[in-house]
């Protein structure tokens, strides 16, 4: 369990600050999260990796030279958000074009791919390659489908050698991809990581048993077993891979790999290496050449005791890239020329990132529009209370089929979003601009699939609202329906698939009838959030989308999806303010 | 706790070879531990470390080029025996002399103190620098009686950037003992650790309690308190160490240290780093400036929750010590040259160290002695039996006051003690000589205080013994009194220490007072086990000799020595022995 922490919500970012202090001449601090301390080389592909925090050494001990340009690091378990990975590139690039590259989450694959967007957009070459390694979470046949765990050091590694080779983007995505494609991961579990503050693991293994095919979220396993000896563990991870080479091999026998033994976060490095002695023997049995093993903690699952096994399959293509030198805070190979000169005298370096230059004015709104973003003020009040009040359940309800962040991920977004609101009302903003503030610092602030939904729908009601007129209910129900489209367009989401969706669709049905019948908004308000709480419950009875790259999503029947929940809490807050406003 | 494992008391080998398959580039396996996969440079003094398993990345993962040049490498928590302390030192020597150096405690002291005299004897320079960093375990007044925690680490670094500098061996004992003499530690923790196959922790501290300035051996701390913030940590952890600054030096104001913040093992590198965060601005505050800091596992007590820091003073003399390049496999600065170049392609290369040449003759023995040997066989069966029923109970009573390992090392060692013996009667041994043999392998492969306490006991009876004549009372009785004089010589214990010597004497004594009056060998072996079972229920009464090293000493009040306990149930099961064959 986590014990050495402030507050659970600063936990983050008080250890990437303390990792920049520790690790001056590896990395420096740039908004979103660190990039190298040395500039990346004029021309050179900067590739550019990320994910949530929680993963020590993923991701931010594996920047530095010959290894990755940059990490986005999101929150505990969060994907950073677009503008953190936008920014992190934008520091990282050296003309060269960008790679982003992370494991495969909903959330990051959301998160990436925006940022991909607006970077192409600005102009710089960028694409993404995301890491599909763990057997487990998918059939051979689904394996895009696949999640990203420990098989990430291998594709990063491949890419950051072929950029630091000076190989232009398109072949860095081409070896990135070849490396993904010929690294495959199995993981075992004795027990689920507990996060700061919690008061209990995301999953509990029973004694002496152990979860087979884990997560890194502390998604619990595909099926459990024994706990076995540290032979018997060796057996089954090495076996399990054996069965399934690169696509057109026949036989290991002949073969060379890169072997990951993977620490989860809470097995001692001797218990690795017992472990380690009869891979290496089984290996060898089999007519496997092992290039350069690691075994230690490469990506964690917090506190998590598990391990796993990951065989990069090389090629004579890969295998230099595997084996050049690197030299970052967690990974370090061969041999480099002397590290950047940052001068232990000066610990007066900046630290913190230089924070967005805040916005000072505001576009002009009408004094009715002023009066309404008080409203709309008061509300996301209302929503940072509510928040508040159950991110404990929400994360416990998350936990179940998720990785149990839902919780701290909405109360950053909510509080953050207040926050934005209460500048744009003292600058003097409309309603329209107020929520369109809002929907930034929610999605920035906090990251993960759900800040990104948020963000658009804050940001859709807001356009809808805008700046000039007194907000009517006929604009408000136009900016829920706009934002059930946008979150389905985004989110690749349909009513049924156990998400959000489920519960902003009828919200937004029952409100526009209520409109069209003529009642006033907040008795309209009040039949959508009736509407919402209802359809919450009955995610209850579906089976989330993810199904297959989330092999435990049976476990979820009986529970309700916790970002529906919160939709239908927050929709009932809001109802509150309206109708005392309605007083 | 400890999960993967195969056999308890194997654990710590088979780490050992895994940890080796997986660095070839950096060690190779030698009798006793590992030394570098590079020769010593050619008059270059050879800087050997070691001590108990459970520690990594101390001490094997400190083994490489600007670091140790070899490690010996005892069970968990146990001393290295002399035997396996000189192999590697022969191993790493290269012809400018070897420094040994290693952490306070009385097993490592007895066996490092024992292989110095050997190479000493043997015409090899050889030297000791004992590490005393945690200033918990003792005041500053009486330094010298300090325990060795993640100090370690700045002495070894300190001697080994010195060796590699070509500094002759007076040189690098000087500068070692200086580093030795500018670092303090201390720490804290939050629980106990687990070793492989126990079921309990060694010691557990009350949820939301923490104990203050811990050992690396589950020795529980000195006080307990309320579980500290991040923050508040930082600060106890500082606060502390800047109260005892170096000899002559008044404020910290404008000093320059090496910084570790160490995790004992199942702290979370975030959390270390949320610490850290803290520990630099204190620091930076108080006008420190910090020199290559460490964040991270250096010198762990297997997964034991609790950090420590260590402020290392430096000089103008011991900074580009400190700073110097260095690559072992869990430590690396700067840049160095190529690695030795082994293979991947040879999993041949050798993995288990030369075996000692096994004796294949032994001295000339009459009849009578070796018939005596058979009845010295069945008493060291005997030995083994009890050993193993009373393992678990042994070690509960060691966990009371020292590091809960006696059971493992008695069951080790009367193994092999027995096995030796087997071999050496098969050889035709008489009583002596096979005594002296089991002596040999008893020390050598128990390790430990109480290892090497038993190889004396076992050789001086065997010496008394003799093989020419049928062993009698009086010869055994003489070498049981030789026994206790020899153990009071080399544990430097007396009578009331609360040490095994507390029956080994009173066994003595009630074994010659028997035989003097004429008593047979089972009568008198009756009355001398006896004696030695009511001394050993009286060290309950006892304080600890080492009680200002070991502060907890009061906790052992009301529990005996187990040491003692040990002797006591040894004896009487050899009496067993004795009278079936009387019978």
């Amino acid at each position: 369990m986590t014990r050495l922490f402030n507050t659970p919500a600063a936990f983050a970012d008080e250890a990437l600050e303390g990792f920049v202090a520790a690790h001056r001449r590896w990395v420096r601090r740039v908004p979103g999260g660190v990039v190298r301390a040395t500039p990346t080389a004029p021309g050179q592909v900067a590739v550019v990796i990320g994910g949530g925090s929680g993963h020590y050494p993923a991701f931010s001990g594996l920047v530095g030279r010959g290894l990755a340009h940059g990490a986005a690091v999101g929150n505990v378990f969060a994907s950073p958000s677009a503008q953190q990975v936008h920014q992190v590139a934008k520091a990282a690039h050296g003309g060269g074009g960008v790679l982003l590259t992370f494991g495969n989450y909903a959330g990051d694959v959301l998160h990436f791919g925006q940022a991909e967007e607006r970077l192409n957009a600005e102009g710089i070459d960028c694409r993404t390659v995301v890491v599909t390694d763990d057997i487990s979470s998918a059939p051979a046949e689904e394996s895009a489908k696949r999640r990203g765990v420990a098989g990430d050091l291998a594709v990063f590694k491949t890419a950051a050698a072929a950029a630091e080779a000076g190989l232009p983007l398109d072949e860095v995505v081409r070896l990135a991809r070849l490396a993904n494609a010929r690294t495959r991961s199995f993981g075992i579990a004795f027990s689920g990581c507990t996060l700061p503050g919690a008061d209990a693991p995301l999953f509990t293994v029973p004694e002496s048993r152990m979860a087979v095919g884990l997560g890194i979220h502390g998604e619990p396993g595909l099926s459990e077993a024994a706990v076995p000896t540290a032979d018997e563990a060796a057996e089954l991870l090495v076996s399990t891979l054996l069965g399934e080479l690169p696509e057109g091999v026949e036989t290991p026998r002949g073969l060379r790999a890169g072997v990951i033994l993977n620490g989860l976060g809470a097995v001692k490095y001797e218990e690795l290496f017992v472990v380690y002695r009869t891979v290496a023997r089984l290996l060898d049995e089999a007519g496997v050449v092992a290039v350069d093993p690691e075994v230690g903690e490469l990506v964690t699952s917090f506190d998590m005791a598990g391990v796993s096994l990951t065989l990069f399959w090389l090629t004579e293509e890969l295998e230099p890239l595997w084996t050049a030198p690197a030299d970052a805070p967690a990974y370090r190979k061969g041999a480099l020329g002397p590290t950047a000169d940052v001068s232990p005298e000066s610990p007066e370096n900046p630290e913190s990132p230089e924070e967005q230059p805040e916005q000072t004015t505001v576009p002009q709104a009408s004094e009715e529009s002023r009066a309404a973003a008080r409203t709309v003020l008061d509300a996301l009040a209302a929503v940072v209370r509510t928040v508040d009040e159950h991110a404990d359940e929400l994360g416990r309800i998350d936990a179940v089929a998720g990785d149990g962040d839902h919780g701290i991920g909405m109360r950053r977004g909510s509080e953050a979003a207040y926050e934005a609101g209460r500048r744009a009302l003292g600058l003097g903003a409309g309603a329209g601009t107020l929520l369109c503030h809002a929907a930034d610092a929610w999605a920035d602030r906090a990251g993960g699939t759900s800040g990104a939904l948020w963000g658009v729908i804050l940001r859709q009601v807001g356009t809808a609202l805008g700046d000039a007129d007194r907000p009517d209910a006929a604009a408000v129900a136009t900016g829920v329906a706009a934002a059930a489209d946008g979150v389905m367009r985004l989110g690749k989401a349909e009513v049924g698939d156990k998400t959000m969706v489920d519960v902003l669709v009828p919200l937004a049905g029952a409100l526009g009838e209520a409109v069209a019948e003529g009642q006033p908004l907040a008795a309209a308000w009040d039949a959508a959030a009736t509407a919402a709480e209802a359809a919450a419950k009955a995610t209850a009875e579906l089976l989330p989308r993810l199904g297959r790259a989330r092999p435990h999503a049976e476990k979820s029947l009986g529970t309700p999806d916790a970002g529906a929940v919160s939709l239908a809490l927050i929709a009932r807050a809001v109802h509150g303010v309206l109708a005392a406003k309605n007083d």
